[in-house]
């Protein structure tokens, strides 16, 4: 079906013409990608992928290195609030080890996708290799493929690794022509002074690596693995037509290099919320999309997309179940109002 | 508890401090309203009260008045948005006939709280007497005292009524500072010349109703009657000490009058979207509170609370179970960053 005569549908049912706002956009945007008289959303999915970043050791973050293995910990345990909403709205969730900085001993309900024990200071030198890049494209397409075949129509992308909004500023940068200054945000809670100095950082970064254009070397260059796994498994998904359900500022980066190696990629995404992260608001404006959810989060590990995922099947319901103007006997608007 | 107490066991919760945004501030609210170390969120209820309105002979809205009736036959088919949406979230959904103009034969499942067919046009005259107002308050009161029987301690409230974007501007123009013309706004979709042709006719009924201060006589003056059923419901709520779920602009209008008579209940109000109605923005400041979705809603049937509640829900899960730093094992952050 043409966008028009899925248009046509949303106009005729018992509301007022485009009085769903958002919920109409994403409909639209949901039978466009899957051409059928009746959406569905199938097996919701949440992949969380964790890694340590080189950078985190030049004082970027308000929270120590060792919070990421101990928030993988925490993932495994059913603690953390993905865990919550994830159970909460029926969205199975994996965790992925992509990188982090810890022997882990069970890798039964956690992946193994471990490229090295953290990236490289890109401080100093590129986060990771080539080669490691290409490994991180792997591991996702595997993990991706053996979700689809539980049949997953929708997907979200979460992450977790102290560090990873510099990553992210980084990537926006560079792929963007927003100056670095605004793509530095306060991450998970640093003062004014903690502020400057993570942008100053990251302008001694910018010495470091001068002319880099191309979107995988710019990826690798500034890392991190989670990042990476991330752009690649969305790379996946839209490889098997599902939804991609977009978080927060990192994932939001992630998409972003995703988008430059497949533009229609855009297609399938839906942005879940905007984040509290300076940058974001930018991010979703350079898409031309507007957030489910401006609730000021700024937890990552894909919450945005676990809270959001209600509104989205609230969307694919009304789209499949209201009553049309005909079928319900309601008059439509009259094109003049007597006065 | 007190509030210090609750935020204390909010910001030990794992995840950087305040990082949960909007939710955070929901948990509290719920936490001082049921003072329990568990929230609970008990069967949900949401009730539509649909009414006709004088004043929508004069040419108010985009809508003829005979969609009034036949939406309420829509409400009891299962064929409107707010049937999705509490069928979706597993709300019981209430229908009241405040004031509809059409005889519905079938009582069983509508409720029947007509005080006459249509309020009058209070362009000319008040849309009700004070005995009538008094009749909504009886009949939201027992409607009420009968949803909290089974145990309800969540409670939504919608509104059907042509015209009733009329009586809400009114409402908030005499009972806070707004200038008339910023409580007006397009309704169902009015265009620019229509909007104008309102805005003059709420300008004229304010010349035939000049000094009025008293809430209860500002009620009865512009109505209608699903709206004063609406503010008795949610006063009725709040003695039940059930948390309230607010719509949109016209709910807004008549929570205002319930909070003129009750100031206490804005405590155990969760204010659910911001619709696209002009004015609507100003009562959330007025109120000081932030709404949940900002998806450009005007649909109205108490949609707005259908689709806000399971973020609400999600706000009491995280709250109820997601781990603390010490439980979890996780390093809180370090009040001094290295660098």
């Amino acid at each position: 079906m043409q966008k028009e005569e899925i248009q046509h549908i949303i106009d005729l049912k018992t509301k007022p013409l485009g009085a769903l706002g958002l919920l109409e956009k994403i409909a639209l945007k949901i039978s466009l990608v899957q051409q059928k008289k009746q959406l569905e959303l199938i097996q919701p999915h949440l992949i969380v992928f964790a890694s340590d970043h080189g950078i985190a050791q030049s004082g970027v973050s308000a929270y120590p290195a060792e919070v990421t293995p101990q928030m993988v910990f925490n993932f495994l345990n059913n603690g953390a609030a993905i865990n919550v909403f994830c159970n909460q709205n029926k969205i199975d969730l994996t965790i992925v080890d992509a990188g982090v900085n810890y022997d882990f001993e069970d890798y039964s309900v956690l992946k193994n996708c471990k490229v090295t024990k953290s990236t490289k200071n890109f401080l100093y030198e590129p986060a990771m290799t080539l080669d490691q890049l290409e490994q991180c494209f792997d591991y996702s397409k595997t993990i991706v493929d053996e979700i689809a075949q539980n049949g997953t129509n929708i997907i979200g992308f979460g992450e977790m690794g102290i560090g990873n909004t510099s990553s992210a500023s980084m990537l926006v940068h560079y792929l963007t022509d927003l100056p670095l200054a605004q793509c530095v945000g306060r991450g998970t809670g640093l003062n004014d002074e903690q502020l400057q100095n993570k942008i100053n950082i990251l302008n001694e970064a910018k010495n470091t690596h001068e002319k880099i254009n191309d979107p995988k070397q710019i990826l690798a260059t500034f890392g991190g693995f989670e990042v990476a796994q991330m752009t690649a498994a969305m790379l996946s998904a839209y490889e098997h037509n599902m939804l991609l359900m977009i978080d927060g500022y990192i994932a939001s980066a992630a998409f972003l290099v995703a988008s430059k190696l497949k533009p229609e990629i855009l297609n399938n995404a839906i942005f879940c919320h905007q984040s509290d992260e300076s940058g974001h608001q930018y991010l979703l404006n350079y898409f031309n999309e507007e957030p489910i959810l401006k609730i000021n989060l700024r937890v990552g590990e894909g919450t945005g997309c676990a809270l959001a995922y209600p509104i989205i099947k609230s969307a694919v319901n009304f789209y499949n179940d209201m009553a049309s103007f005909e079928s319900a006997g309601v008059s439509n608007k009259e094109t003049q109002v007597e006065c």
